[in-house]
């Protein structure tokens, strides 16, 4: 480490970024959902650029119960996506598997609920796995590789370590780590904590 | 490690009791929620020895949200102790601090809801410090002592390492490694799964 301290000023330190549950939607399930040629309204730029959150919510319908109020994400996306802790999963009754984003081949679905009625999809719920998002020179200065595994110490109100973390390395992101609500939740830290790099592959 | 193969005859391995959001009352609250004289009824026996899960459940009311049928464990204790997920104190808007259970001196209150009205009780709901319980036996095989902090390795569907996890030994106590959903959730583990200890004070 260029600084042992764990402070802000660790090479090793890398910004958290908490998800909460979200859906990033298909054009035409936004069609469906809110109405033809209907286009999302971004209200606020999210850490990896392009990507927003949006003015519109929908509501979220399991076997088991409902989420209102539930995020959507821009832009639309190839493939409808519903990102859920497992914390929400077993609250709808949806037995969301782990998988990497974008990843959603022969998940289960549910109904999703917008100002133009309900639509139900046949998948596409997901409890997505951690990762980390590196800018091309980040991973360069830490020795990182695309899709390394790494493993991140988060000291919030309680020390947790999260173990064999895919690393994403790209031109057009920023440095991020991303938790779930539920990881989060288990270390007690907030949006913009630290985590700190403590293994590579 | 007598057993480096991380299965279950590993020297270090720790079963997982997962505690999902529960209510500890007082005799005096029991009266106010259920009528005088009023005995809790056991439905299930806890793995810590003296400790169960009871018949009757109650509402919870916070500033943001309400939980339903949140069980009741006994028996009585001396004070009334609220224990919740850090997703459950963000649902009903509760700032539940992070606390040892029985270490409720100071901390916030909530409505309770039973058969026979409302009770409003003035602190008692925390979210509760991870813990190990360890029989004396236990203990001395691992030469562990009581208040050590230890290192437990989850290798769940996540793999995740707790740290400075607080040992407790008494010889009434049975092995087992509280989470609660939260911390559950964020490795993807199941009741009865088991945790490694990896380090020790």
């Amino acid at each position: 480490m260029c600084c042992e301290c764990g402070c802000e000023n660790s090479k090793w330190a890398v910004p958290i970024g908490i998800s909460n549950r979200h859906i990033h939607l298909s054009k035409e399930h936004i069609e469906a959902l809110f109405g033809e040629g209907y286009e999302l309204t971004n209200i606020k730029d999210l850490t990896q650029p392009g990507q927003y959150a949006c003015k519109e919510v929908v509501t979220i319908v399991g076997t088991k119960g409902v989420l209102h109020g539930v995020r959507i994400l821009g832009p639309a996306r190839k493939d409808t996506q519903v990102e859920l802790s497992q914390t929400d999963a077993r609250q709808l009754g949806i037995n969301a598997p782990l998988r990497e984003s974008g990843d959603v081949q022969g998940t289960p679905g549910c109904i999703i609920i917008g100002p133009k009625g309900p639509l139900v999809i046949n998948q596409g719920c997901i409890v997505a796995k951690t990762h980390v998002h590196f800018h091309t020179e980040d991973a360069k200065r830490m020795n990182i590789k695309d899709k390394d595994k790494i493993d991140l110490l988060v000291k919030g109100q309680r020390t947790v370590c999260f173990c064999d973390v895919l690393a994403r390395v790209g031109d057009t992101m920023k440095l991020d780590f991303h938790l779930d609500t539920d990881e989060a939740n288990a270390a007690l830290v907030k949006n913009g904590d630290l985590a700190y790099i403590i293994n590579r592959d």
